[in-house]
């Protein structure tokens, strides 16, 4: 290492079933820490946009905030969202509002739920001044085109008798005319940022509801039906707007949300590339010796911009060395791996059992990250920390 | 590293049900390779003076030859030993004469088996002008005191009447007199190191027989009557020779014959300490950036001085910074071999059974080699090596 106490910039994802990126984190640091008792360790637990990414981007400053809106099913719940950059950016994840994980979403019918709240959500937070938006589309239950969230800020979507129809799929299968006219003008003045995994087309084979529909509860009799809905969803909102989004890579992301969304201007960016931005990945790196990622586990999936690719192609243009510690890692990944990180490391000291694994994460990502630290200073005995 | 190409000592023991130590370097420069295609790459395949002793030293130059000499049932057998050093030292293994994986030697009861045989070794090296031994005790089959090799070399055992006993725990249940006046006057001129991990004593409750004896097949109820034997050969021999040796450390190993070889004026040494002098650790660790050791398991064991231990001792000597790659480590001994190590280091990617680890020892190794390289290099991407 070219200086001691060296800079290490610590970004690792959660490893999923055993400990979230802050504990990762955590754990990593409590290792490099018994070698290097004075190094300045910069934290930055990551996310890929999905599960984890507001507790990410909290991690490096920020205000949790909790509103009372309407979740997919009409009840009140109570969605927590992150304010940064001075309270000028919201961080929004869909599921807190419509979450598959929710009871009271699943206790209607899909044909049912609508996207309403996310509207309510962003109306506050207009009315706040808010004009920056990133908006994590995973683990939704709606399957409405993002019907919801475009009547809520003032799409007006009525039958042929120039009726309002409700915003589900039920609801809307009478659609014949869209009027755009009231649509919330400060949406023009907004930077609305989606963060999505999902690449697929808002309708057809590949689309939305054939894809993502049978797992919120689209029968697949229904599949056509729900489809047809919002394929005249798309051609008549694309028509009053004037912009057309419904072939866009994620347009089916989250029901068609990814559809609305972007239909109000929004873009779509790889999650974990959002959060290193909005946790200030490059800043940290300045100056660093050393980059240590992982996740739970690597493999070939890694390299299409999973968080560790990420930070390690962050890492590389700062000219900073990066090294892999996952839980595991698919060897024939490895090759590849190797393109990009300065060692890729797992946990285990020897045979040992996956559940043993997960019951020890972070104790045996200590001893690794240690042992990383050992190699990477090249010395030893070194001081013994009194913690741990 | 301080230099490219960098120059890097590898010295593993072996991985035991695995791979040789010869295997196991192979494997970890192929690992390297793929990083430094250029490196000056130092093998140091190392021993602990037990099994594959022979072959490590060999690994590095010497001849391997073979005698029939008799074994420890009587019967005929080629023994294989090394000569090194421009043919001045001879380096022995007892256990391929009197060893108790043959079938041969365990043909016969413990209470027949002699270590004749290795007499009759020294006789034909001594007859060759060879004044130097190496000798390895690791897995004796014989509890005979030594009295074979005592015998073999001059001494007279006899009875009350005066008549010569065989050289065995049977044989010498009579024994009345010793008389040292025939004894080779050239192992006067000899030097002998023993080479054993064995610290009991001859006799008693931590002696040869009362420890080791079972495993050889004496029975319960005649461990008293072979440790009186001994006993009695021990106190003869002593008085004879006018030498004292049955407490000293490792007089009790391989049956007596670490008394026996003592009492010749033998030295005990550790055996990773003589290999590593027999393979020029040291010459090779001058100039070297990096050492990697490692062994099948390592554990608090490993800091009694095994081969690892060793490695990293003479590492630290030259200022070199030793890394171990073992097999498996016990976690609770990273404390304590985080003196000696800069990184230690296992083979699995991830959860793995250990058959699997077994099975795959070389490619693991490989990979993990490469991978600590990568660390120590600190840089990504690096070419690809076109081999393996």
């Amino acid at each position: 290492m070219p200086r001691h106490p060296p800079i290490v910039v610590i970004a690792p994802d959660s490893f999923k079933g055993s400990l979230s990126a802050r504990g990762a984190a955590n754990a990593i640091a409590r290792g490099l820490r018994r070698v290097w008792r004075d190094a300045d360790l910069r934290l930055c637990p990551m996310a890929d946009g999905g599960e984890g990414t507001l507790d990410a981007v909290l991690s490096r400053g920020g205000t949790r905030v909790s509103v009372r809106v309407h979740d997919a099913s009409g009840a009140t719940c109570d969605a927590a969202y992150g304010l940064i950059d001075q309270g000028r950016t919201a961080v929004i994840e869909i599921a807190e509002i419509v979450g598959l994980t929710s009871e009271s979403n699943l206790s209607v019918d899909v044909g049912q739920r609508t996207t309403l709240g996310l509207a309510e959500l962003m109306r506050l937070q207009l009315d706040q001044g808010i004009r920056r938006f990133v908006i994590g589309l995973g683990g939704s239950s709606t399957n409405d085109g993002g019907a919801g969230l475009l009547a809520g800020l003032g799409l007006v979507l009525a039958d042929a008798t120039g009726r309002t129809l409700a915003p589900t799929p039920d609801g809307l299968a009478a659609l014949a005319a869209v009027d755009a006219t009231a649509l919330d003008a400060r949406l023009a003045q907004s930077e609305i940022t989606i963060i999505s995994d999902v690449n697929n087309p808002l309708t057809g084979a590949h689309g939305a509801t054939a894809i993502f529909g049978p797992q919120k509860g689209v029968a697949s009799d229904r599949i056509q039906t729900f489809d047809a809905t919002i394929d005249r969803l798309a051609t008549l909102t694309e028509q009053a707007i004037h912009v057309s989004a419904r072939d866009n890579a994620g347009a089916g992301a989250a029901g068609g949300l990814g559809f609305a969304l972007q239909l109000l201007g929004g873009k779509l960016r790889s999650g974990a590339d959002v959060v290193a931005d909005l946790i200030g990945l490059d800043a940290a790196l300045k100056g660093a010796d050393w980059l240590i990622t992982g996740e739970g586990r690597s493999d070939t999936q890694t390299l299409l911009g999973k968080t560790p690719l990420v930070a390690a192609r962050r890492a590389a243009a700062a000219g900073v060395p990066a090294t892999l510690l996952s839980g595991a890692i698919d060897r024939r990944a490895l090759p590849e791996l190797g393109q990009y990180f300065a060692g890729c490391f797992t946990l285990a000291f020897g045979p040992l059992s996956l559940e043993q694994c997960i019951a020890d994460a972070a104790s045996l990502l200590a001893d690794r990250a240690e042992q990383m630290a050992r190699l990477r200073a090249g010395r030893a005995p070194v001081a013994q920390s009194p913690e741990d």
